[in-house]
């Protein structure tokens, strides 16, 4: 029997709005449950209990797929919470080879899946110390050397900086993985703001800010930063 | 006798803020000359005759990246005008590989140079109907063809949208080269607007637009969408 994956919202397709394949036209499946409980998380709702996950095989997320996206979709991006926990999406990902769907999964490299290994892009967040949560170094090393010994498919860090401290965390998962491309980001502190006018001048001031402390550090001379373009394109909403 | 290059700009370090290494921390060596006159060039000084070149060696460009960047770099973007025109680049990307530097170069496509099989990321850009040129498809598949047999890099195509005709050349380029990655961005319609922040509005709406094009269109599901991001961050500057 196929082990069910609790999903909270199934949507697209739309833009990717972050990271290695920003800009990339992709359906989202947003799963519930996570191991960690960020300060600043911004998809709370995924494991806060404010809303209810549907179990779904892979087959009934499939169908879902199919019926929002039509044929204008060859591209699923998985996030959370953390889709890590769950051993289901490896039935998923193997229906998306079926079909020639390219995939991407967002997890903070907590937790391994063998099925991570099928993902054509894997993105690992780990978290800077303004989430209050502490990273477990060794468990990242282990996942990053699984990850690292796959054949196909692309791999990246992404890490999103509030402030000056989580800047030097970004610098030590740097320098930890050097040969990884790693992407930063402003983290939106701003998340009850419904003006996406105002949030969008917030957020572009805090990327410009950012952008400048990257430009005047030799160690971060291989680092990409990226704007969060859903916030910038549709402020604080869901399911866009 | 090393062949000069005629530079009209070099400055950084500051973030590309556009197609397949967006985000990335780079200098920029901006060339002067093309052999096209596109109807919205937002480059129009590096032909038009307002600013004048400086023939410049590979050396002399060397010192000014140092003198300028200094240690705070390891990624050069080269962007025109047509960088394609000058021969004497090789020498300068040799330079670059020597010191370990990643490279990147733009230009639409008309003119071949040896020295493009040495670039790390190389954009191609052809230009759709709202620019007024005319695209000669046989010089611009045997320059995709000679682009294609090199072992390492990176290349990709970029289109800018302005209209929904440009969007129509667009598909016929990726049916043409369906497996090279294709950037669409939109076309900054607004070059004298010297109001950053309407700017950033009236762009996010275009861009908005073209999101919604390209999401629904079956043909441009592998397509990837991307705002300016210099243009979010600084309007109309130059040297930024
Ligand atoms: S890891 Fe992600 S989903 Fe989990 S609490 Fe942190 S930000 Fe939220
Ligand atoms: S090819 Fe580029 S630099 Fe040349 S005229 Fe067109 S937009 Fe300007």
């Amino acid at each position: 029997m196929s082990s069910k994956i609790p999903v909270l919202e199934i949507f697209g397709p739309t833009i990717q709005g972050e990271g290695m394949v920003a800009g990339q036209k992709t359906m989202f499946v947003r799963t519930g449950g996570c191991d960690y409980r960020c300060a600043w998380c911004d998809s709370a709702f995924t494991w806060d209990g404010s809303q209810k996950a549907t179990p779904m095989t892979a087959d009934d997320i499939m169908a879902k797929l199919e019926q929002t996206g039509g044929g204008r979709f060859s591209h699923v991006t998985i996030s959370g919470g953390n889709p890590a926990l769950h051993v289901g999406i490896a039935e998923l990902i193997e229906r998306f080879q079926e079909k020639g769907i390219a995939s991407a999964v967002e997890t903070q490299g907590s937790f391994w899946q063998d099925w991570l290994l099928n993902v054509d892009d894997v993105t690992i967040s780990p978290k800077p110390p303004s989430s209050e949560m502490t990273t477990d170094w060794s468990r990242l090393d282990t996942f990053m050397m699984r990850l690292s010994a796959r054949r196909d498919g692309n791999h990246n860090l992404k890490i999103v900086i509030f402030d000056e401290e989580d800047l030097v965390y970004a610098k030590q998962v740097h320098g930890r993985y050097p040969d990884v491309p790693l992407y930063l980001q402003v983290g939106n502190d701003d998340l009850d703001n419904q003006d996406p006018a105002r949030l969008r001048d917030h957020l572009l001031e805090k990327y410009e800010w950012l952008v400048d402390r990257v430009m005047a550090d030799p160690e971060l001379n291989r680092v990409r930063v990226l704007p969060q373009i859903h916030a910038l394109l549709w402020g604080n909403k869901q399911g866009v």
